[in-house]
């Protein structure tokens, strides 16, 4: 009964993979333009409303931007959509607060790391003033959620590998199911964790931003294992 | 210039979103049938035409399956689409390679031993088979790359954490890339290792299974570095 997935490999999905052979093969990079339709669907040898047809399907999976009036451009960060993980559709969000920890572990006490050895000066000028802004905002008693994601993502984008940028959603999905679950318990640890992680980095130091960041997720994990006790 | 996505933001998109909320709403599970269209259409007060184009955004994202003449399902893994991280768009390659690998060594390790740890005695004879099978295709030189990724794939299942299999396509995207760069040069260290970490995973000896699976990635990593210098 759920076996063929074939009724879906239609024209538009094998248009829409004709579009991005075509960005490939042409090094189109992220904002650039794409030919206009006529163009394009000439090059394609397809109708234009095939070829509007595909175009949708790739703006939906975030490959292409449509500007009304504009063009078709190729996305920003092509192919990263929101939710990538399909998390939206876990229904035991329990579980996955502590498995997301886990995963976290694993990862970003080895991508802080990298971030002390790796991070330039425009990387650690964003993670220091990030850290700045969140420890305001926890000390005036306003939503940090947004900027502590930032600041994460400011050291991830310091490590430098490719692959990390696209982890992130694993840790921008798990920041807002923390804090709604730490509360304001963590405020005094998140803020000095915070800044020695920052600090580790602005030093190149390691083996301090990798203990730092650690420290900060154990903090968490406490918390939160006492909230599912 | 490249600012506003708001463009984006249009009907279908919108009522894709009231769609997911539906499907969550009613807690319909993978391989679930969806209402049919003129009663969907009426509930969520919209018109058919509207809702088929949302529609063919979903099943673009892998949220649905659409059967012709059958009915629209909920996806067998909704949300989680091919190459999710947008790899195919990353061009230097060389470093993707290295990137990918730095991040294996991260979780791999880690996934051996919770695989050890928390799987059960249908994964093990997955894994104790697929490492037969792996065996075999190398030994009489055939293709074993699709085989090795569902071997990599049964250990993460066996992780049973609700996150890694959505990190797997780290791993199958990786595969290949390492088959291509390593050839047949690792063909006794492969069977070697991939056997250690079968058995210590079927012993539930997560130490043992850890080890095995970092001197396998080492091997990997030495002959990619030696490729790539």
């Amino acid at each position: 009964m759920m076996n063929s997935e074939s009724d879906d490999r239609n024209l538009p999905q094998k248009i829409s993979e004709d579009i991005i052979s075509f960005i490939l093969d042409n090094h189109l990079k992220p904002g650039d333009r794409l030919p206009n339709e006529a163009i394009l669907a000439g090059q394609l040898d397809i109708g234009r409303s095939s070829l509007r047809e595909a175009m949708k399907l790739l703006a939906s999976r975030n490959i292409v931007t449509i500007r009304q009036g504009s063009g078709t451009y190729v996305a920003s960060s092509p192919g990263l959509i929101d939710d990538p993980f399909g998390f939206t559709f876990i229904s035991d969000k329990k579980k996955l607060v502590q498995d997301l920890l886990e995963i976290r572990f694993l990862l970003e006490p080895a991508i802080a790391a990298m971030s002390a050895t790796y991070s330039d000066s425009g990387d650690i000028n964003r993670i220091c003033s990030l850290c700045d802004e969140v420890e305001e905002l926890l000390k005036t008693k306003k939503d940090h959620t947004q900027k502590d994601i930032e600041f994460h993502t400011a050291i991830a984008m310091g490590s430098k590998n490719l692959v990390i940028p696209r982890l992130i959603p694993i840790i921008n999905s798990s920041i807002p199911l923390f804090v709604k679950t730490t509360g304001n318990v963590l405020k005094t640890e998140t803020i000095e964790t915070h800044r020695e992680i920052a600090c580790a980095i602005a030093e190149h130091n390691a083996v301090k931003a990798q203990d730092a960041m650690y420290t900060h997720l154990m903090y968490n994990r406490r918390c939160i294992n006492k909230t599912y006790e």
